[in-house]
């Protein structure tokens, strides 16, 4: 249940003393092999974290040894001074966990702006090789956490191969510390290209659809790395399947500990002309301020929903649209539908579907209703 | 200082009885002429509230004699009745200020979703009608409030020619009631072509410069009436300067008057390689959750101004970078400036100011705080 779920792999999780609250905060994930196929994704802001840089440049042969990922500090807008410690925590990875530094990718999570303090960063990935055990996906997924209140792992089986994985963040719904790591293994043996494919399919459909608070972070990284210890080669679809089944149960629960959120919503486009248009309506569903604080509050106002889609360039026509809160159709014909208070509200869970009848094509995007425990959480001190 | 401050106009407000609150609720602003020129601008949202078409329509010749307007309801989303009531109220005004329907613009704000109690919209018209006055601008001004805590009333004297005005609204910071309604009068005698230009011109910079919250109305309304009262015909350059001078006083004050917030934000972008890319900056600053917190905690949070940054297409280079927070600059290079605890954040007015180092061009944009008032605010009631 977790990235040493799959055959191959060591990982472990130590105190480096990187975070002033003594917490666990410097983790190492490491592909025994015999294969060293990887994948990644990043942010598109283009503002990009230097573990960022580093791990896009490490990855663009298709092969990662290790994986060095720390917490209480982004390495973010930290100048030239900053690429080098990437640099240099990559290296001490490499000669700790005997592989090449250009295969070991950086992630690091924390407040944007501070350099990292180096000799207790390479003191703890030095302390973090020596623990390192197939046993050891656990507590690397608890040394990877910052403002989430417990660590996220999942698997999926295949036929004798599987996939693993770990994640931290609350999209960034989580107080500031506003990034989402993500580390996936699998022991298939498949090729860069197959890893590839695989990621992106699953992340587009599931990373990429969270959007709790708008906002994106500098350091977003998901990594797939494959040890090929179980000597199977799947049929790709099947892997995409099973990356995608792990990627599916991350993406909730990031959704499910989103500090400060009362409510996490489900916003669904049916009837959309193509994917892309599901997919702008229901991000700007998803980001309608108005609309989160209406829905924090059980109130199934449906005008703001309305509101919300006509910022959008999707195909639709204003006096058709449809829109139903859990399930009752407050909204048709783009006007009042069924009387809102039929709605209940009460539950965590709450799903918004939109009806905007102009084709076959449909999107689901996830996000948290907008309290006051978030403002507090982000306003009241630095993160 | 306000729309009867212009020659040729008459006003009045009182209590139709829309509002449960017994607050006044229906304004006329009637023009006698001699010209009858108008100029409108109106929501670029794809949902429009039926008096929003009603008044595209009534304007497409360029010409206006009276504006209605209504507090307490939004007339949006309503279906074809909503329509019918939208032209039943310009056919009551016609008809009460011997006007012709196709003359009379419409102007609605309040919840979205929610048919007007046309019986109380034309008894209130008729009494509106009764009250018309020289000296009614204020009234008028008090009827069209929603959360607003004041009304909102501005002029701007040119030689012997005057543009006056009124507006309701708080941005779509005030709580859900999320519609700008402005209503500029001048004496000046000038065409509806000139009259155009001037308000598309000073609406750019102002009106459309202000996002307190990223939420766009189906309702918002900008018009501009002439009476040719004065008999002066003054240089087009001269009438954009007193209606745009008008249109940013109006402008600030709904800032300012923006509720639950606790902060006015002035987000200035210099050195943009256009002006747009300055704009597009400024407002993926202005919508940033993360900072908008950051701000209402008095953190000069450098790093979420980049991530912002970082998720536009403008023309920059993240390394050339500089951030400065009330003139401090934080940020230089794309890392840390100067240090963030020069910065004092404890008056109501801040400045954040962004250098893209890529050209010429600026722009500001006007925003607020994100506050826990404004959760509670707008997820305490339905509106």
């Amino acid at each position: 249940m977790s990235v040493t779920a799959a055959q191959g792999f060591l990982a472990s999780g130590v105190t480096a003393g990187i975070k002033e609250s003594g917490d666990p905060d410097l983790a190492l994930v490491v592909n025994r092999g015999p294969s060293r196929a990887a994948a990644g994704v990043f942010t598109s802001n283009r503002v990009q974290a230097a573990p960022v840089r580093w791990s896009r440049h490490a990855l663009a042969d298709g092969r990662l040894s290790a994986v060095v990922l720390n917490s209480g500090g982004a390495n973010a807008c930290t100048g030239p001074g900053g690429t080098e410690d990437a640099r240099e925590m990559a290296e001490r990875t490499a000669r700790a966990v005997d592989a090449v530094p250009g295969e070991v990718a950086v992630c690091s999570t924390g407040l944007i702006g501070i350099r990292l303090p180096m000799d207790r960063v390479t003191d703890g990935i030095a302390a973090a090789a020596e623990r390192l055990s197939p046993e050891g996906g656990e507590e690397a997924a608890v040394a990877i956490k910052t403002t989430d209140s417990v660590h996220k792992t999942a698997a999926a089986a295949g036929a004798d191969w599987t996939v693993g994985g770990m994640a931290k963040g609350a999209g960034m719904l989580a107080p500031g510390l506003a990034t989402m790591l993500v580390v996936l293994t699998t022991d298939a043996d498949v090729s860069a290209d197959v890893l590839d494919s695989a990621l992106r399919e699953a992340v587009r459909t599931t990373f990429d659809r969270v959007d709790s608070d708008g906002c994106m972070s500098t350091n977003d990284t998901v990594l797939l790395l494959a040890s090929g210890a179980s000597r199977v080669t799947p049929d790709p679809a099947d892997l995409t399947a099973a990356v995608h089944a792990v990627c599916q149960d991350l993406a909730r629960q990031l959704v499910a500990d989103a500090e400060g959120a009362s409510k996490e919503i489900e916003v669904e486009v049916v009837g959309a002309a193509s994917e892309a248009d599901a997919v702008e309506v229901g991000r700007s569903i998803a980001r309608n301020n108005l609309l989160k604080c209406a829905l924090h509050g059980e109130d199934p106002n449906w005008g703001r929903v309305l509101s919300a889609i006509g910022t959008t360039s999707a195909r639709f026509d204003p006096d058709l649209l449809d829109v139903a809160i859990n399930g009752v159709w407050v909204c048709r014909d783009g006007s009042e539908g069924e009387p809102r208070d039929k709605v209940d509200l009460s539950d965590r869970r709450i799903t918004v579907t939109v009806d905007l009848r102009s084709g076959d094509s449909r999107a689901t995007i996830w996000t948290n209703d907008l309290t006051a425990e978030y403002v507090h959480e982000n306003s009241a001190y630095s993160s």
